[in-house]
């Protein structure tokens, strides 16, 4: 039963990124941080650039998915489908601002150093999607899930992750030499919109049949595994609908949220989020490759300084984007809510790594502002965070 | 972040194996059957050689090994050390008598079949160890883990997976044209049995530390996920010593029940078994090749017959190796409970058939063995049962 895969190596990365994370998530909370900082850390410090105990290999891909998934699953399930569409307008305000002005500016500063246009349209576009894995778990750690900010943070994350998908086939297409016309821009954007729509309407009804199913069985662990299975499956049909499968999950955990065994599914849960979700954040960090960013090696500085430049305009224009919100909310929250970047910056840096559109410096830039702005965003979040919701959290 | 892992198939084939688990599962005990007979059969029907839905891939494994791994661990956290070393001589000697039997029985059927010696080694040896997987499962469901009979089954299937990879990497050299000398053999021997020693000699003291350690943590999901990768080292030093990632995990498991905290482990790990130990089960079902199965075709049915025959002297070999336990005990059920062939007849057929060992036809009759002795456990175990303990049970 041996095939391809390396057992002995797995299991060792599987470990190392468990004690690690554990190990540095203390340290950055003793130190009045997120722990989720420290997991990033850990991932830069075990990552191949460092320590090497964790490759980027498929396997650790596999378990960071995996936990990624079930995060979004769990962010999901603790998510009022009302309050979130109550607080649709601002964050779709928030969500566009956010969007237009990173990309603006990435575009802008890219093209005034001299690269061409589709480098600049790929460096802009990168900037654009904020990490919901990361923000949702900033989010719970502080217990401000619940609260308007959190919600507007959320939905806003939600919905420029959509667009963010939109964005990057479209550019894809430019980048593959394609035509792109108004028709691919309005159905790609329907296809996505549309997945997570039906999604909902689709989930919520199925949700209680779930649940009216799972209560009839006599086996034990079903309603933990058939959670998992129903998040697995919207999350499989997210990406088949070329939308993120985060997304598909965050969708199925909504429409759970919405069945009478919402807690006793958030308290089986719980221990795999635990488990698996640190995982991630350890695999983010671990992409960081350290060597790239010393400023003593003359080569490395343009990438650098153009890193500096986009994390400059990638955290503005974000951080703008809260005061788009309206309403009695803490504004400069929302804005730094918004800040961090993470997968689909990064899916963006390597599909325009892997099309040539981004030369090997300028990626690295990316990678710089990606990675910036999802450590700088943490502390910030904890410094402006508005009072705590009484609701205990469950997500970590 | 997509390299070569398909994220859309790992989601779905996953999915699939959670819900045929379930369903099968199921129906199996509202047949009055063991639920992890409905989920070896749920892999059968969605393996690559029915459905389709879950593929033998380094994915789908990567959840297995994961699953095989915690559940060993939590087989091993239920297990009380003192208890089974009162049970070690006749657990001793029904592993000596249960890998004695068919060994020399598979040897001398195929010998006198017209198959060379190397054939007729590898098919006697790839009869010799019990699945300690299956077994605990089933055990565990009946309830049955804590009684003598449980433990002197654990300790015996224990102790022939230990001996049973000697006899595989012997087998190994002997198939790759190299000479084993009685130094060989002792060395192979004392680096297994060591293993387990070193473990847990190394293992109870690193266990209390380790809870200590936890005690004054203040991020949440530390014990859970740290005892994870507690087991997760063990699992990849038992590998690194040429011993077995399930042995290494019992082990860890054994090391951790002498805390303090080893109901809490047992609590967090729960939820995390029902959701990857079944993907296990279903990968097991799943390497099941129907097509080989078919009596009409005619070409099919040497290697049927054979494998009927290496079945019934799996069966009676292991079952015999019962009646040498002594004390108060059901013997019966002790040599059912050796009865199921598992991951290491797997891992001696693959090799067998890699190192040209085993032709493909005599492979599929090892298979068959394997399998056969596999389904044919649970329903006799649960007829030939014992009184359950009053101890509740925590795996399934």
């Amino acid at each position: 039963m041996e095939h391809g895969l390396d057992v002995g190596a797995l299991f060792l990365a599987f470990a190392a990124a468990l004690v690690g994370a554990k190990l540095f998530g203390e340290l950055a909370e003793r130190l009045g941080q997120p722990a989720v900082l420290g997991e990033l850390l850990a991932g830069v410090i075990l990552g191949p650039s460092v320590i090497g105990l964790v490759p980027l290999s498929d396997a650790v891909l596999e378990l960071a998915e995996i936990g990624v998934v079930l995060l979004l699953f769990e962010v999901g399930l603790e998510t009022d489908l009302g309050e979130l569409a109550r607080v649709g307008a601002p964050a779709i305000a928030v969500a566009l601002a956010g969007m237009l002005l990173p990309f603006v500016g990435g575009y802008a500063i890219t093209l005034a150093l001299g690269y061409p246009t589709l480098t600049a349209t790929f460096v802009g576009a990168a900037l654009t999607a904020t990490s919901i894995g990361i923000t949702a778990r900033v989010l719970s750690e502080l217990q401000v899930l619940a609260t308007r900010e959190g919600q507007i943070i959320l939905g806003a994350a939600v919905v420029d992750d959509v667009l963010g998908l939109i964005v990057l086939a479209i550019v894809s297409k430019v980048a593959g030499g394609g035509q792109v016309g108004a028709a691919t821009i309005v159905k790609s954007a329907a296809l996505a919109i549309g997945f997570v729509v039906a999604a909902l309407v689709v989930g919520i009804p199925l949700g209680h049949r779930l649940m009216r199913v799972v209560e009839r069985t006599k086996v034990r662990g079903v309603l933990g595994a058939l959670s998992v299975a129903f998040a697995l499956l919207v999350a499989w049909a997210a990406k088949a609908a070329e939308s993120a499968p985060i997304v598909g999950a965050f969708a199925a955990g909504m429409a759970l949220a919405r069945t009478n065994r919402r807690h006793d599914i958030d308290h089986a849960l719980k221990p795999v989020v635990d488990i698996f979700a640190p995982v991630f954040f350890v695999y983010v960090g671990a992409e960081v490759d350290v060597r790239m960013l010393n400023p003593a090696v003359a080569d490395n500085r343009p990438a650098l300084i153009l890193g500096l430049l986009l994390t400059v305009i990638g955290f503005l224009g974000k951080f703008a984007a809260g005061f788009c919100a309206w309403g009695k909310v803490r504004r400069a929250f929302i804005g730094a809510g918004m800040v961090p970047r993470g997968e689909v910056g990064l899916i963006f840096a390597s599909v325009g790594l892997s099309t040539k559109a981004l030369p090997e410096p300028v990626f690295v830039s990316v990678l710089v502002a990606v990675f910036l702005t999802t450590f700088v965003a943490p502390p910030l979040l904890k410094l402006l965070r508005p009072a705590p919701t009484p609701v205990p959290t469950l997500v970590r």
